[in-house]
């Protein structure tokens, strides 16, 4: 039998999904559930199985030949284990061996969930083509990957790219990791939202208070609301920068629900990215919004499965 | 004819040292010119050809296979061109083209001085055996280079791991490079020295006001030289949790002028590394000072064409 199906798992702290991806990128049969994120291990791990479930029951599953997983974060690649942040009931949980022993002995890569999302822009997004990327995911957290040198770089441990917990502000803020200044402490969503509202911003009449409304605001001309955004933009150019200037890159790509505010984020960011991406090596350097939308999680962890094979 | 050795060129901007390596690391003939930085191209390139010259009239030339070059940056190894910024005669020089003339016809890999030095260290030093490390030189700027699953990664442009024009802090005083708050505007030597001397410390009757003298003071206890050391440290500390947050390293390697001040450095910058690399995959970092001295520069150029051949 021909094995050119990933069976692909994206972990996240709202929902589990799965599918089995053909070899360019398409999603034959998917699946989905909400994590029970409040509940144990085994009841989280459930859902896992009612996911896998669903694809081994397809036809196509004797085409399966390996399974990918794209995680929140951290996880640990070398143990084969996950511990994400917003699923308590889980830490250093082996996931690996349990979908090895579920899709009856598939081979299995995990990789952090910024990584997933990483390899999927490289393989048919806005990094194709390119041998040296960041791809960032901007929303309630912020995380990212690597390709270095044409290949996507987990690290040992599946979490490269972690730009949301480097600091760029030394004597900045605590950030809850017990660093200060980290990247995702200015340009996060819920970090945009409250810059604008301690500035004296105020929701419309719906409440909503998010960055997405922060950036409806701006759009309409608010300054403080656009100040949040150039604040994130300058955090996000400066991690951008580092990240360019340590591993000589090409081109980030920024993806994830922030991203969306469109010219609102990019326009500041590349100005500030003028400002600390100065070495003549980096002249370069591109930034692109992501295309992978909300399937650059299931994508992302069958390319990682083929780029790890 | 056997061709087991490497020519070896060291490019700095006091002095470019040449070598004859064999495959274990070993100088077997050397030269070195004083570097005549503020002359014109041709001058600078004909201290070069001397420096080659006795290479070449060596009766081990013959098993000379290919050239190394490291040389103070930027380099451009993409174009194999450099621009050092201590030599203002060389910019975008044809280093690469005019060595492989001079030496016959010679393979020549290009990398910058840091990234000779990571090669070096990770060949035969500090970093042996890790397959994930950054090296630093610190001293009166500060460079580095990159390590990644157990091979050298200069990047496309030959400069990755160039750590010192990262920024830190994102608000920071400007650095020459264009940025803010640059890890080499705060712990170089000169601005160890300099924030020291700000503080109301005085060199003694020597009147050495260096870096070097700073770490003698601190070591007596003074409150001012200590101080400076510690806000050296943490900027480094910083960007070594950054690059290690980013890239998933085991290992960083600290060497140059500024190392030499041992634990009044080293402490505080494990200290400090406790407060930024708080991540989970982070726990197995190791700092170690570099162990290859003077000839790491030479050493690490044949290591890295080694590594490139």
């Amino acid at each position: 039998m021909h094995t050119d199906l990933v069976a692909a798992l994206d972990i996240g702290g709202t929902k589990i999904a799965g599918a089995l991806v053909d070899d360019g990128g398409s999603l034959l049969v998917r699946a989905q559930r909400p994590t029970p994120a409040r509940e144990g291990a085994e009841a989280v791990m459930g859902a896992v199985d009612e996911v896998l479930g669903e694809l081994t029951a397809s036809p196509l599953w004797g085409r399966a030949g390996f399974a990918g997983i794209g995680s929140a974060g951290p996880v640990d690649a070398a143990a084969g284990t996950v511990s994400p942040v917003n699923v308590p009931g889980w830490r250093d949980f082996p996931l690996v061996e349990r979908v090895h022993k579920t899709t009856g002995g598939l081979p299995v890569a995990l990789v952090g969930d910024g990584v997933a999302m990483t390899a999927a822009e490289h393989w048919l997004g806005a990094a194709r083509g390119y041998d040296n990327a960041l791809c960032l995911v901007v929303s309630t957290g912020v995380g990212g990957g690597l390709i270095l040198g044409g290949t996507l770089r987990p690290g040992p441990s599946g979490n490269a790219g972690h730009i949301g917990h480097i600091s760029v502000d030394l004597d900045g803020e605590p950030c809850p990791c017990g660093s200060r200044g980290c990247v995702e402490g200015i340009a996060s969503g819920p970090n945009i939202a409250r810059r604008a509202l301690e500035g004296g911003w105020r929701p419309g009449p719906d409440g909503d208070a998010s960055a997405a409304a922060v950036a409806v605001a701006a759009r309409a001309g608010d300054p403080v609301a656009l100040a949040s955004y150039e604040r994130a933009a300058q955090a996000l150019a400066a991690g951008i920068a580092a990240t360019a200037t340590l591993a000589d890159l090409d081109i980030a790509v920024i993806g994830g629900g922030v991203a969306g505010a469109g010219d609102v984020l990019f326009a500041p960011l590349r100005r500030s990215l003028r400002d600390y991406a100065t070495l003549s090596y980096l002249r370069r350097l591109t930034v692109a919004p992501a295309v992978m939308g909300t399937d650059a999680g299931l994508v992302g962890a069958a390319a990682a499965a083929i780029a790890l094979r």
